[in-house]
Order: C-alpha cells, then structure tokens, then sequence
C-alpha cells in the first residue's frame, strides 16, 4: 500500500498534507471550497502487470476491493467483504454488462466508500462520525463504524426505505429521522458537529469515500480484461461512484494498466423527479442549482443538489457523456422487465440505469454494438416495501 | 467440466443414468426412496493442484461458483453471479470464521443448489418447475427460472417474510400461499405435480440442488488454504448445505485437494420450536420425526420433517458433530450482537449458529482455541419485517 503523498483540491489544485483528518480544502479560493483527492507517487507501478500486483496482494480482503492496495492508501482495512461484485451479462442485451453492487455488504455500493473512510477514520483516531444519508450510506456508516467500534450518528429522511432504518438501529447507531431531504439533513450535521464532536463523513467532504469507490472503476476494467467499455452508466444522486471511478481511469491509464483506447462515455442517469445535474446538463451550466420539491421512490436519487456537481458535469462534457432523466413508471417497468426476463431484482436507482440505456438505444445515441456497463447500486431486496408499493402489492 | 458417470442412490448406492432427469431413486428397496447423488469419474484430476485447476477454468463465471466447474456437471450455467462469498474473520472471536452467504443473488445460499439444478433443468428441456419452500429457494428458484425462461411454481408458507414474496412475484413466478408450513406446501406439489407437468424441484428430490451447495464445502477449505477447520456450524432446515458439503470433502479427499487432516466436526443447528433433527440426535435414532407446531421466526429452519433427516443424522455421527438448538430469543440477541459489535446483519438462521457457537464455548464442548466456519445463509435484509417485529421496532 502506497503512502499518501498529499491530498490535492480539486478547484485549485492546492497540495494539502494528510497528516491530521481533512475536510474539504479549507482555505480554498474558489467557493464552494474544494474537496481533496487523494494523491501518491505511483511511479514505482507504472508498466506493471496489474494481474501480477493483484496477485502479490497479501491477505484474503485481496478478493475484495483490497485486491486494489497497491493504489489505496496504507491502512488497516475495516472491512466486511466489500468490492469484487459479478459483472452479469444481460442475456437478452448483446453488449450489455450490468455490475451488481448489490452483493456488498448492507446491499450497496456505499459499503466501498464507507469501508475506506471508516479505516482512515479509525487510524486518525476519530471517535465520532456524522452523515445525512438518502438512506443506503446511512447503513453502510452504521455498519463499519459498528466494525471499528465508532460512534455513528446518522441523519436521514423519515420516509426512507424500512430497511434502512432498521439495519442502522440494529448495527447501534444514533439515528434521527429528519421531515426532509438529505439537503436538510446535511444543514443539521453542519449546524451541530462543532459543538457535537462529530467529524462529518458526507461524500466529497472528507477525501476517503470517493477514494474507495474508484474501485468499481478499476474492478469494471479488469472484469472487461483491463479495456474500456463504450460507455458507463451510473444513477447519480451524490454522483460520487462516477466521480470515483473517472480517477480510476486517470490512475490506470498513467500505470499502463489499461489497454489504450478512449475513455468510456459517462452516462448519469437522474429521476425526472429529482433531476438538477440533467437540467444543468442541458442549460450547459457547469453548477447544478437546488431542485425543489424532489420526489420519485428511487430514494437514492432523491438529492437536491450534489456537491460534487460541477466535477460530475466536466466529466459529462470531458468523456462525451451525457445526463439524463426517466420517470418513476419507466424505473419499475425495468425493475419489473429485469426480474422477469433477466432473473435480477434491481434497486430503483439501478433501473434508472436499464431504462436510460433502452432510451437511448431507442433514440440511436447508442448502438446495440457498443459495450456498455450498467451499474446497479443496489439490492433491490433492500427497497421492497417502496418497490411492493409502486406495483400495487400488499402484504397477502 | 467432468461428464456424469452416474447417479448414485444414497440408501442402496444402485446406479442411475442421468440421460434422463431424476427424481429420488424410483426402485429403491429403502423408504422412503433414496435421494441421487452425481458422480463423475475424476482420476484424470487425482493429485492435480487445485489452484492450477481453477487458474485454468475459462470464462467470466469462474469468479463465483463455477470456478469449480471441474468437479460440477458438463452443462451451459444459469448464472447472475453466485457463490465466492466472503470469509470474514470475527473481530472479537480470534479463530471463528463467518462464511457470509448473505451476498449471493436473491441475498441466500439457496442461490448455489437452484443455479445448478435450472441449469441442468434447461439442458434437459423442462419447462416447468415446483417447489415447496420456507422462503427462501421460493425466490432463488423463481429468479433463475425466469433468467432460463422457465416457468415456476412455487408454494410457500403465507406468513413468509415479505420479501420472499415480493421478489417471486416480481420475478414473474406463479405463486400459492399456503395456510401451513413447508411440509403441507410439499404435499401439494406431490399431489399436482403428474397432472400438472411440473418437475419438482425439491432438495434432495433431484440430484443438483445438492450439487451446487456442495460448492460451499469446496470454498470453505479453499478459503482457508485447503485446510480443514475443526468444526463447521450450519443452521439447519432441510440441511442440504450440510449434506452438499460433506460430499465435497469426500471428493477432494479423493483429489488429494485437500492437506491430510481431521474432518470437520459437522454441527447442525436448529431453532427450539422446530428441532426434529436435534430431538433425532439427542434419542440417537436414525431418522427424524415430524416436529408438530413447528414455531420460530427464523423462516428457514420452520422445516418440521427433512427429507435428508437421515444422511444429516449419518454425517454428524460420522463427523463427532452435534445436533443442537436455541431459543428465538437467543437469535435475536445474537442477531442485535453481532450486529452492534462486528457490523455483521445476521439472517435470523445465521443467528442461530453464533448463538450455538456461543453455547459450545460456554459449556466446553468447543474451545476458542478451536478454528471454526460459521454458516450466515443469508442477508439479514431479507427479514426486515420479521427482525423488526422481534425488535419491537415500527415503522416511524
Ligand atoms: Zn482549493
Ligand atoms: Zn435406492
């Protein structure tokens, strides 16, 4: 595992030391401020065989995202099996892969994420973390801190899926429900972490999350035998596994460890219910404003405004990507289509994704010929009371 | 993968071709009538290094279970991505090993038994497919039944958890809720199957549902450096886990794929208010009676009367195993315990086997010196409802 050479905003390119737990850039010129990549120096991996350092890896997480050390930073890892999910082949879409988050711990991708900062968190010592969740981060922070034997207190709206709330309360975590949306959640860890003693954990406010979810772009490459797709397509709420995995492409493609060739296209997928990045996207602004009034039962989705917005909207622009928008009834007839005809019971943020590649095979954005990977975040077995209730089901 | 030599009846060993599909042995002179396990000829990998073997096993899927695609039957997997789960290693209990199959597809290690038996089912031309079940084969069967497009017909207790319901319907199978338990659902197929058309799909009533659990047995040792542990803890319904995975020794004993060494101490774990197998071991008789009023919150262990009673009674005999049980109350406080404490969400049937590991240090039956593998067979997200209400956790 590489030392981390220094943490770099990502506005102004500032050099930060990680030292002591960092934040976002404090005192960044741009506003917003900055949040921080992590930085190493990777010269000693370039012109390395992956598949030969993935193989020196030491220790069983190397079946997991740990397979990855060489490029994360040197930590004891808090880990619970998270990383290394299937990458299924549709069986009716020729060129179509779809990656199964699901199968992480707590049924998300959120487990990367939080696996890595909660191991940062416990080696710097911290005591207590913080988080305004749609939900899924909710019980992924619940989890590892319970791991690491840290205090999580959670912040997320009354109306989440039950699973969520249930998995947080029995991992021991302080959870309050808050009569809003994750905007107005996040207010409240703002408002009281000084006093509180809370180190606040979001996305893109702390360098580790996005720094663990650059494994599924590693993993999507080498599950493709280390080529690029044509195109990834990702649900984006906070749009950080997006964000993520474009730094992996970055860091491969300086290691030598992808096969030469043009990035894949990135593919946002919103609900036209939720849908700030796609409006930005299209009014060709490079910040998202506050959607008002977000509703769709894609409760993942469900975020106002991203903090990392404009890096997610340079990246549309930069990969020849795309942001686009379904509604909730094209979400559960994928769901329903997926289960039926492919035996895979997608979480709605997931079938977002499968309705929005029909989309745009429909309109000839894309041709049934290019590669594509679709991402779903989650288990869908963690969202059947609101999936029950889109299709009319009641408890027999 | 190896061709099929034969099928071999568990009772009189007669040999059975498998050109046909199979049911239990129809001439066998035992009753009831012995289940049929698949043999191959495997000389040619006797003294192979198991490593090599999976190294060389082509394709995407050897990443899951169909790594060991040299010791399953020669037939085009019905994949979405089982098996090869995690390992993990409690944090507090130095040598117990929790083997987490709560991440397969349909969140159960049903997933692995109905992968194989669609598969095989497909290859034979079956068309339509039965199944009794607790809960949990009832959504495995119905996701690898619509990704073979193949129709299911499954009958289930009405009071299953709810997610075992939502996702058969979602999958598209054609569902019967049935007033009674797993035994009546089990009834009522045998009753209809004939006019019907249905093969039934029942463990240990063909030949592949075994033989894709018995993978586990194969990824246990592998995960452990092809070493054995001193004892193996399943939570046992139909036990079919436990039985799939003693064949598994058998075989890599005879491969020489596994260090010379003790088996296994075999312990079969059950819920106090459904405990045939227990009450069998503990009168020391060869078979098991049917448990009336079979009561637990732990859906899949509400099996009154095992079909395999008697080979599970054999193994743990032959194993120095044990039958044990524990009081729902035990579950939920083992479920809450290792949640809080290792970050773990337990299926209350994973639950039952902490809470017997716990017993057996308690008492000195086992010591923690000893290196254990702990069975979690499934996500503890299935059982959001039936966990919570234990809880007395509402919906807010
Ligand atoms: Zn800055
Ligand atoms: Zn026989």
């Amino acid at each position: 595992m590489p030392q981390i050479a220094y943490l770099e905003c990502v506005r102004c390119h500032a050099q930060i030391s990680a030292e002591k737990p960092q934040t976002v850039h404090a005192g960044c010129p741009v506003q917003p401020p900055g949040s921080l990549y992590v930085r190493y120096d990777l010269t000693t991996l370039e012109g390395t065989n992956p598949d030969e350092v993935i193989a020196s890896t030491a220790g069983a997480p190397w079946r997991g995202m740990w397979r990855y050390s060489a490029v994360l930073p040197d930590v004891k890892p808090v880990t619970l099996g998270e990383g290394w999910t299937p990458m299924l082949h549709s069986k009716r879409l020729t060129n179509a892969y779809l990656k199964e988050e699901g199968t992480n711990p707590t049924g998300t991708f959120k487990a990367r994420g939080l696996s890595l900062a909660v191991s940062m968190a416990k080696q710097y010592g911290l005591r207590k973390l913080a988080v305004p969740s749609a939900g899924n981060a909710a019980g992924a922070l619940a989890a590892y801190a319970a791991a690491a034997d840290i205090e999580a207190h959670i912040f997320m709206p009354r109306d989440v899926p039950f699973a969520n709330y249930v998995e947080a309360i029995a991992y021991g975590a302080k959870v309050t429900l808050v009569d809003g949306l994750i905007s107005d959640c996040a207010r409240i860890v703002a408002e009281r972490r000084e006093e509180e003693g809370w180190f606040d954990i979001s996305t893109l406010k702390e360098p580790f999350r996005v720094e663990g979810k650059k494994t599924m772009g590693y993993e999507l490459v080498e599950q493709l035998g280390w080529e690029y797709p044509e195109a990834v397509f990702y649900p984006t709420g906070g749009g950080v596994g997006l964000i993520g995995m474009w730094k992996a492409f970055e860091e491969m493609e300086q290691l030598g460890w992808v096969k030469p060739g043009k990035r894949p296209r990135m593919i946002a997928v919103q609900a036209a219910g939720c849908a700030p990045v796609t409006r930005a996207y299209e009014q060709n602004d490079n910040a998202s404003q506050m959607w008002q009034n977000a509703a769709t039962f894609a409760s993942g989705l469900r975020v106002p405004k991203p903090y990392g917005d404009h890096i997610i909207l340079d990246i549309l622009r930069a990969s020849d990507g795309i942001a686009l928008s379904v509604s909730d009834e094209d979400i559960l007839n994928s769901i329903l289509d997926w289960a039926k005809y492919e035996g895979i019971f997608l979480s709605p943020e997931g079938a977002s994704v499968t309705a929005a590649y029909d989309q745009l095979i429909a309109n000839g954005v894309l041709s049934p010929e290019d590669k594509v990977v679709l991402f779903n975040t989650g288990s869908g077995l963690k969202y059947t009371d609101v999936t029950s209730n889109a299709m009319g089901l009641v408890r027999p």
